[in-house]
């Protein structure tokens, strides 16, 4: 027996069976996007390691290797766990690996035979991480994080950058395998925000290149890897035009992509294409919430079975279009006008506009039942609300039902 | 193979073995709030069914039948079939019951024997439940909720409410139990909160009162619920004091006081101890997330490895206490002074006091790999990031592994 929220097992069409609310992933747009984002990466000369924490959804890290992905990136150990348990081998840990239970994690991957990659800014840190992998008869590969003053993680400047490698040099069970960076957190409130990007990009260039002259690169080829879902175009450009020389290989993770957004990710998109004005079209948001009108108490206002706990609430959720329930295939109903105005844990306040809630002669007024397609900023926030989502196709029939594993 | 975050399938002890983060219940706290609200019900000679919505977590579900309460409150169909799964045969499902694959699932409950009632407030969704349950030859039990003007769902006056109750009753398959509310909803922001709840309160005794008069409660005992977890004291007294006769029982429903919390429900309780003050002790905060730092960057900063995935985000979550890597049974250390001023999905940023991370003569100074205590605000939405919690005791000892069933 399924136990979940949101359990699609009886439901041949969001509209027809499906327990609303229930996250859904379109497959044309994610189609789209999947192809988009890895001809970008290939056009780039960069390997693509998208960040699989958005998802968390080993079916999506599968499309993605399909794709033509390189490996799947990941935020934490039991992520990284999780998706090696789905098959993924190759796994870039894009954050400081603490902990002992969490050393414990991957050390198991990597005597399972998977290659990982995790991200040091500490002395401490490479001591503990080498005094535990060697005491296994285990290698690690780490890659030295580059920050920035008032970011979050990472070594500010290039002198503790090679200290840092020298330290790892003392640590036979450690490999230096590259330089890692997050552009997201460079401060961007400037009035050159791509200025700031591009220069931060340039210092990880300038930080891998000290490093080869200083001899501290061990692997055949080094990575050299950043770029979030908003600025990797400039990244990735920056990357593609440094000369790296054979040794390092420029690695893009962006995750968001995979299914886009209808807010946060959809403006940084508009950035994209104005500086990149060869690329044609871009991303497709990809991801809705559907859920029901439960209520109208009162003249203009809707209460929505939708709250926190099923949709990122970074901001407010995006009415997109209404369905009658019980009637698939019908044509979708306005819902020009409506506004989400508050989230609860389980509810949506939904302001609507005059007249919408009238008994109207078209027939398009709001009924109690009536289904409605939300858009949210910020896809992480709302996977993770869900141990279900289900794919499907532009007619909304469920072609799959997709497992999380947060 | 575990492929969640924060399984605790290799620990003994919070600080020994336990991947992190991860969120923990205290043993001793929880028990204490299990007979704090318990004996308020009573006391009030109300019912008890808890909120279940807060932490979906089927042991404690059991605890709390085991304290005393009559039944558990959820938010959701999916929720309900979650708590029946796990053996609740009564629940209060205190939200409209719309969407046919909804209904199928408490359809399905009701065949298997489950006592479920479930809350209407439109002639649209009467009439909708009527034929649904009619077809299938079971009968709902349904209460009237009373809501509030400029409030979420619920008939905003008495005459609605005699006329839902008239249209219950045109439906052979459902059968009208009684009354429900959610003084949550009611507008406080005036200099007298207290009294605006009072005010809630008594309409719903008048409306109960009328039903009862017009003839229309069906139910041998019918119920009158409210409450949530900030002003349940003010509910339980006008119910308890009203003169309801033989008809009507009060049925309490706060879920968040299972653990408490150190953000919204402590400030809350202040003002119930003040209202009540033959309540000695009031209730104790019995949930928190423990996480590493992972990154000392720069003088005043921590990176701790948690992040809006792992704790909830209404408010900051507040550092309450250190405890040194490795060494179950060790004291904790001080947190004076920090605070988290930024999270991220999986970061927390935490501003350290000057001399924080110095390496001082005292030996308390912060180090790579210090884990953290953490208390947050509003429990649902910490709860809803874990698919298992662990309930430890004092000595961070775990005792149980509790999965959650979001």
């Amino acid at each position: 027996m399924h136990t979940d929220k949101g359990t699609i097992e009886t439901g041949p069409n969001l509209l027809d069976g499906v327990s609303l609310p229930a996250a859904a992933v379109f497959e044309p747009a994610l189609a789209h996007n999947l192809a988009w984002m890895q001809a970008f990466a290939d056009a780039h000369g960069a390997r693509f390691a998208p960040h699989g924490k958005t998802t968390m959804t080993p079916a999506l890290f599968k499309r993605q290797l399909e794709a033509g992905a390189w490996g799947i990136t990941l935020a934490t150990a039991p992520q990284c766990r999780a998706a090696f348990a789905h098959g993924i081998r190759r796994l870039l840990m894009a954050n400081q690996l603490i902990g002992e239970p969490n050393m414990a994690i991957i050390a198991e991957l990597i005597a399972q035979g998977g290659e990982v990659y995790c991200v040091v800014d500490s002395a401490a840190n490479v001591e503990h991480l080498g005094r535990y992998f060697a005491a296994r008869g285990l290698r690690l590969r780490v890659l030295i994080e580059l920050g920035v003053a008032g970011g979050r993680c990472g070594c500010r400047d290039l002198e503790q950058v090679l200290a840092l490698a020298e330290g790892i040099h003392r640590q036979p069970a450690l490999a230096l395998a590259g330089l890692e960076g997050y552009e997201g957190v460079v401060s961007v409130d400037g009035s050159e925000p791509a200025a700031a990007i591009r220069a931060y990009g340039r210092r990880m260039v300038e930080a891998a290149q000290a490093l080869e002259e200083a001899g501290l690169i061990e692997a055949e080829t080094a990575l050299i890897t950043a770029s979030g879902s908003a600025w990797y175009d400039l990244i990735a450009k920056v990357f593609h035009e440094a000369s790296l020389g054979a040794r390092f290989v420029p690695v893009l993770r962006p995750g968001c992509y995979v299914v886009h957004d209808h807010g946060l990710y959809r403006e940084a998109q508009i950035g994209v294409l104005k500086r990149q004005p060869t690329l044609k079209q871009g991303l497709l948001p990809a991801l809705e919430v559907f859920a029901q009108v439960q209520s109208l108490p009162e003249p203009g206002l809707a209460v929505v079975a939708m709250g926190k706990r099923d949709i990122g609430a970074d901001r407010m959720p995006e009415p997109l279009r209404r369905y009658r329930e019980g009637g698939p295939g019908a044509p979708a109903l306005s819902v020009a006008g409506w506004e989400v105005v508050k989230l609860m844990d389980q509810h949506a306040f939904v302001r609507l506009p005059a007249d919408a809630d009238a008994d109207g002669s078209d027939g398009d007024e709001v009924r109690i039942g009536d289904i409605v397609a939300f858009g949210a900023s910020h896809p992480c926030l709302t996977f993770d609300k869900w141990r279900r989502v289900c794919r499907v196709d532009a007619a909304l029939n469920v072609i799959e039902d997709m497992p999380t594993c947060f």
